[in-house]
């Protein structure tokens, strides 16, 4: 496959960005197989929201080939194969994680309408449905936005021009790996489909890792790419779970129980690797605090936001607190990760923990400094449940700048959970 | 086309080299015309000549996948395609180049044998036969070489260590070629083809060039590049001309007269650009010095040994002694060319000549310091007439270290053409 030679044949005929269902994260449909028996019915809207206000989207990316990239993504449903390798395939060493009525229903869908508006420079784009539809569009309308940004900015360059770019993007992500190579017992994995420069860039990437780190690369949380590569599918759970039910909580005691409630339902359909916690969504600190006991019992913990080193010491506080042994726990650090990061953290915690890695944005959109005006920089886009059933969902996380919501939520949330002050962080990607 | 994935393929399934009789040089074919029509019946024999005794060619490349390669080499025949090619084009302005007698001859032509022998950690490759078949046995089976010593380096690597190899390489090019396009005038094209990395990588650079620098790339002396990348096939005649003419003289003063002698026979064959002296033979200073007027009426002067401004300088006074304007007239630099050397030359003569640039193995192979060893540094490999009807040929040159031929002989050539010391400089490529 020739990168260059494929960007620029896009410039002179339409190239479906996404070309399948399971061009996704396998956590997606871990949390969509959960969602679809426990709460079908419930209305969510997912909104796209761009916070890299600097980055004009509306006026880089013409509205029509949006539409056609989004129609696209409407046309497609799983085809055959990619059904026999979610229903045949072992994940997390376990057969048959996908039920029947699951795959049935998965088998049969179209994905729901969009509502696309320009506001400005910015794009109004929106996703309602019942949640176990609506969900599956996050990462391919992130996916879409990112690529057909990278596009926009490719545009006017010339082939070998392009295929230079390509090479120097490749050679930075070699000599990132060939960093990682020396890190003992590292183990690492791919996340970063949602904003990824392109779908084959992060095809190329998942390979180079492939052959470049050997058995510390684990595998990648793309569904196609695992497929098609034939390595680990990898993810567990999001903030969309505990953002969702704690929206449709009836009051403050049932928002209080209600990130608790999404384990507990996570609980009965998982095991192993795969009981995961991912405490951030309102403050780590104080989740863990009012933790029921059985949740110290799960295999691990992913440190998303805040400072994860310090996320790290807390989640070794707590399991000691608990009676359980960090050394037999694994903490996934996950959050604007890269090479340096990676090593430090490791450093730090690989004689303490297990430590893994779930490589994103600067993995697989590495392009800083490569254009004129760093225009194909990554930057800091998302696409998160709003509302369910009408109610507004929140998020604070450990870094008030990802904080999510409207404003006498959040505070109520800060006071249900108990979050005093947060240090504030940078967040890049 | 990936060059990567070709090369990696390398690995598993034999894949020719050389595919076409045109993939050589176009002054062969020049040249070729004229030995057909002025000397078709001279015994020659070429002979590979590596000046570069720690690349140990023999230890490097199997006999039994060389002899493959050049077995493969004389199955190829001219096909109807490149013949249309080289009747129907229009070469340096001028519409039927090759004349039909010639062009016959060449459609029926297939490569004579060859002589394949291992000396310790060389191998001794030797072409006999009459002087136009033999000599076009020199550029593919240089480029053989160099691409069998190429896989060999490359056999180890993994397929994405060799994309990066590539990106590291095209970027090193592309940077090259961006420091070239800001040189006002510049007048450059590819002679690369000897002693190239690879076809693949041959084409890839003589492409890069076509887009980067626009009209200030002229065109490839590579006549199958040129004619599938539609660009000017480029050059006009070599040292081996008056080698074989000189070592067919029958004393001293046929000689002295021999190198004048393969002019006068080019003079009746061609006119314009293609009026180029190569005066290097046996001594510039001579040659020039005891030239026939005529030949300062020719277009220019092609430079390829010794110091190239003090060359330069020399063709400079020489033509103006013979009351010719400089101006008029154009110099091409062709020995051991990079970036810098080039931009020097550039600076000093445009605005004194009509300077063009001949760029050779550090346009096609620049992989110095990508792998350990530097073992895909490129060497100096020739392959050279050595006799012509059982008597030895003699190079001279402008640099010592360049000179060839048995010991006497060079000292009778020196006597004979008054060459006296001679600056040493070293040969990189």
């Amino acid at each position: 496959m020739d990168i260059a030679t494929r960007v620029y044949n896009h410039k002179w005929k339409i190239d479906p960005i996404v070309r399948s269902l399971i061009d996704t994260d396998f956590y997606k449909l871990l949390m969509c197989q959960s969602v679809f028996r426990n709460k079908p019915d419930t209305r969510v809207v997912f909104s796209l929201i761009n916070r890299s206000d600097k980055v004009p989207l509306a006026r880089l990316i013409d509205e029509g080939e949006l539409r056609e990239q989004l129609d696209h993504i409407r046309s497609l449903s799983l085809s055959r194969g990619e059904s026999t390798w979610l229903r045949g395939n072992t994940f997390y060493g376990k057969r048959q994680m996908f039920r029947p009525d699951f795959m049935e229903w998965f088998e049969g869908l179209r994905l729901p309408p969009y509502h696309l508006e320009r506001r400005g420079d910015q794009y109004e784009l929106t996703f309602e449905g019942s949640w176990p539809e609506v969900m599956l569009w996050e990462i391919p309308a992130l996916a879409v936005l990112m690529e057909l940004r990278s596009r926009a900015v490719l545009d006017d360059m010339g082939r070998f021009e392009l295929q230079v770019l390509y090479a120097r993007a490749m050679t930075r992500v070699w000599e990132k790996i060939e960093q990682l190579r020396d890190i003992d017992g590292l183990s690492i994995a791919d996340f970063g489909t949602r904003r990824r420069h392109s779908f084959l860039w992060q095809d190329w990437c998942a390979q180079a890792m492939m052959e470049g780190l050997g058995d510390k690369f684990t595998g990648t949380s793309n569904c196609l790419i695992a497929m098609r590569r034939e390595v680990e599918a990898i993810g567990t759970n999001a903030h969309e779970l505990p953002m969702v039910y704690s929206a449709l909580a009836e009051d403050d005691a049932g928002l209080a129980r209600a990130p608790y409630d999404v384990l507990s339902d996570w609980h009965e359909e998982h095991d192993g690797n795969l009981r995961i916690i991912l405490p951030d969504t309102y403050g780590t600190k104080g989740f863990l605090d009012n933790a029921p006991d059985w949740l110290a019992g799960w295999t691990g913990i992913r440190i998303d936001s805040g400072d994860p080193a310090g996320g790290a010491e807390t989640a070794i506080q707590w399991w000691q607190e608990r009676g359980e042994d960090p050394r037999a726990k694994r903490v996934i650090f996950s959050d604007g990760l890269d090479v340096e990061k990676i090593r430090e953290l490791h450093g730090q915690f690989a004689d303490r923990l297990n430590v893994s890695f779930g490589w994103g944005t600067l993995l697989t959109n590495d392009f800083r400094g490569l254009v004129p005006d760093d225009a194909l920089a990554p930057f800091s886009l998302v696409c998160k449940a709003v509302s369910a059933n009408g109610k507004p969902t929140v998020k604070l996380s450990d870094n008030p700048e990802k904080a999510m919501g409207p404003a006498e939520q959040i505070e109520r949330y800060k006071r249900v959970f108990g979050v005093g002050h947060q240090e504030s962080m940078d967040v890049i990607v």
